[in-house]
């Protein structure tokens, strides 16, 4: 018999997909389903970047250069600098969204059979890419009782072997929500300097910190060489279909080696390129008003959450996620249980489960996350639906 | 000192771009250069698909299917109908261009360390995908005496171990043009069943066959399962800048694990997949049109390149390139020296050399690849260009 490959067996499914069945069922039995199970927000993307899509009047659909249109990554430049990140265009390599920069970045600084740790609970699409990659995850646990904060960096230096090659990060953070501090960024710095490893920075979620700034990892000096920044413009202007992101780094044997597998895929989307590079010139005031937006549902959401009884939640500072503890036996079990058992009034909610976003197996099976990506009026149904269906669910501890 | 991965390091740059510094100088000083060197048609994009984009109004650009949107796989069913291919749309995954769909098909049939047979020359990005998944590529040679006619499958069966699990082609050829006859897949046919292997089949330049049909390997009875058809709208529509490709299959263990490697990345470009599904709209004459233009190019380059003192090639059937063999002592220094010292009334010509192209170090040395990529005016000024530069070419033979 003509069998797939180990590789193909290991890749993990998507956690979040998979409950995908039982509400599409839900949906088909009349059931109104609150989707908060996926990162897809509900935001409009700015006209204007779509705009200057729809009114683009090229003849040839070309490649583009491999490492992204160079008016872009200028303009990028600028973007970076807003940010407080000086790089210049070279060290921009625009990717097939924030997805294909992190597996750039593994695919260039890894070998198969090297290590990468990863605080959990962790993007679960990382599980993924490092298998793609012949890649070992090792996971540190951050626990819902410090809030997701970094652990411990002795936690970290137990792990590290001679096979560990990286740090990665996500601040703030998918799915916690969780900002690191700039204490925490420094303690990651200095760990990275002891040991000589990468840090590799997912900041999908950059703009979106709701008391305190985001400390980049670019923004530490000294450490030029080690980090890789991994970013995306899916989640910044409500344009998760464009596929569009970046691998951004000083370090220029790591450029090099990206450049060829940049090279090898030919170039990233043309058409979405056009929608980034008009991102950058959206009025100052463009993320004031989506943040002031998430805010208030981040309030809301943590709000409803914290007064149902047994339910534990952080108060995430940024991103649009937060993961809550249940009274519940089994996070998989209550979130099918959810779709295929319980309505309100016709209505129920879709949670991931969040032991999809554990690497170590058995944890996270009391928590669920929340993706806020739902106006106020549906997030408030949404929790009348979830704290009436923890009342009543049978698996309740 | 960090460094980058053996990966990173083993990783090939592109053959092609490899010469685009000589090419940007030549430019500089003022000459014209006349780009026969890369698979970028100058055929414009038809206009209907860049509109329907064009006219999209959503309002948020989000994530499609992982699969693909399931209206443009229902769609592509008619268009593979259209061509002799009976799949449903479930046995079809919307791929980030044919490079995705050839990278998925190596991770998921693939382990690192597994062998992968294909006919030399070959599309140089082979070697890209291959490293990156940790795959071993074992080229078997096709010669130009033979016009790069399927090797004997004698051949083949010599460089079968253990390790072997596919067999890679691509038919209408690039780089060759070479467009396997019947007889020559049903061969194929016979091999990968006794020896149960898998058959990637890499069919980009489907339309471009100038005098017989092509042979799709999804046209081969008996062998469903072990079929995996690599596709793209790059060439097909003028359409690179896109990233839409597509993997098609009908063993539902490959889709499975496919699929997960597809719901890892989230989903494929939404603007291009708009292009793609109203590409399957264009009026039936569209390929009529686009033809008779490339097949003009190719007869009148054929005829220009045979013409010349000690040049061979052979008659490409299909897509648009064709291998020559000039009489020079190494084609990377030619194409150098094309750029770097020569000029014709201020003009010169850009090509690939093969070497690129081979698998086995030092084949192709006396080769170029052409892609007749310009129109009729153009393609004789680059062939006078040639023809004065192989007569002064101080590596002459």
């Amino acid at each position: 018999m003509l069998s797939i490959s180990s590789r193909g067996q290991n890749m993990p499914a998507s956690p979040i997909r998979k409950l995908v069945p039982f509400a599409e069922a839900a949906k088909k039995r009349g059931t109104k389903v609150y989707h908060l199970n996926i990162g897809q927000p509900d935001i409009e993307t700015p006209k204007a970047i779509l705009d200057a899509v729809r009114h683009s009047d090229f003849k040839v659909l070309e490649y583009s250069h491999s490492a992204g249109n160079e008016s872009y990554r200028k303009k990028l430049v600028q973007y970076y600098q807003s940010v407080g990140i000086e790089v210049n265009h070279q060290q921009i390599i625009i990717t097939t969204g924030g997805s294909e920069a992190i597996q750039f970045g593994l695919m260039a600084c890894l070998d198969a059979g090297d290590e990468v740790i990863i605080p959990e609970p962790f993007y679960a699409n990382y599980n993924g890419f490092a298998v793609a990659a012949g890649v070992n995850v090792v996971p540190i646990t951050a626990t819902i009782e410090n809030g997701f904060a970094l652990p411990p960096i002795a936690a970290f230096e137990e792990k590290i072997t001679a096979k560990t090659k990286a740090i990665l990060i996500c601040s703030p953070n998918n799915p916690t929500g969780y900002i690191y501090s700039k204490e925490e960024m420094n303690q990651l710095k200095a760990l990275v300097i002891k040991y000589n490893l990468f840090l590799f920075s997912d900041e999908a979620y950059r703009e979106f910190c709701y008391e305190e700034e985001q400390v980049s990892a670019m923004h530490l000096t000294g450490i030029e060489n080690q980090v890789i920044l991994m970013d995306t413009i899916s989640k910044r202007y409500s344009a998760c279909g464009g596929r569009i992101g970046a691998l951004v780094t000083k370090n220029q044997a790591v450029l090099d080696a990206v450049m060829k597998f940049a090279q090898a895929r030919l170039s990233p989307p043309s058409f979405a390129q056009i929608a980034g590079e008009a991102a950058i010139d959206l009025p100052a005031n463009y993320f004031d008003t989506t943040k002031a937006e998430y805010k208030s549902r981040r309030d809301l959401i943590i709000d409803r959450l914290n007064k149902m009884e047994g339910v534990f939640c952080p108060n995430p500072g940024g991103a649009f996620y937060a993961i809550a503890q249940l009274p519940i036996d089994d996070a998989d079990k209550f979130c099918q249980w959810l779709l295929e058992d319980f309505s309100l009034e016709g209505e129920t909610v879709m949670l991931a489960p969040a032991t999809g976003f554990y690497g170590t197996a058995g944890f996270g099976k009391k928590e669920v996350r929340l993706a806020y990506v739902l106006n106020l009026t549906d997030i408030n149904k949404a929790m009348d639906c979830l704290d009436a269906a923890i009342k009543v669910y049978p698996g309740r501890i």
